[in-house]
């Protein structure tokens, strides 16, 4: 994935009609840099062994844990949180909130779980979502 | 490096008091999130094996290519770049410009070359820089 000119991650997050639908738009090494709308909350899952980067751009993040893993954490404009391999996390937000992430590229997006929210690599790296 | 917090790359620069010398604030997978304060013109170098990825906070970056590589990219604010590994190439800012980094671990701060401007990874993960 050659990138030619700069990308806004506002205006790409802007482009997708979607929720919870991630989009590449971006990729360094072997992570991938995707955009997200998300609003409601996502299925409990874990990456056994990839972390992930959030990054928000609008709105706020909630990342669930367990009180064992140090329980929620809230993500704000301008600030990113890394969620390690291996800890069972979930994302929710009340209202609309932009994300961007960076994520192995074989980074399953819902982990080892099943659920409707699933969406494969080649969804992701689709247009026009 | 486990993260306790959530990050805001903008306060994460805001802390940096010297020019050209890039600060790890985390990691994911392999990669380093890292911020930096530029202005003025950093030395050619190229990474033979890494990509590297530039995200603007402030200001403006210019990232210098040759002709055969497309010449000169500007990145503006919310926008990010990403220079593939074997890309010669330098950075620049006309205005102190603020930019966080994405680099594999192992990414040597100005390549193959040695320039005054050379930071060790141990003085990027040092506090208070």
């Amino acid at each position: 994935m050659l990138q030619q000119e700069p990308i806004s991650l506002e205006l790409a997050c802007a482009a997708l009609s979607e929720l919870w639908s991630p989009r590449v738009v971006g990729q360094v090494n072997d992570q991938y840099i995707k955009v997200a709308k998300i609003q409601g909350e996502f299925p409990w899952h874990q990456h056994d062994q990839e972390d992930e980067m959030f990054f928000v751009l609008r709105g706020q993040l909630r990342i669930g844990r367990s009180d064992a893993d140090g329980g929620p954490v809230f993500v704000r404009p301008g600030e990113f949180f890394v969620v390690p391999r291996g800890v069972r996390h979930n994302t929710s937000a009340t209202e609309e909130t932009w994300i961007a992430l960076i994520e192995t590229v074989s980074t399953l997006h819902t982990g080892t779980e099943q659920t409707p929210f699933t969406r494969s690599i080649e969804e992701q790296l689709a247009p026009n979502r």
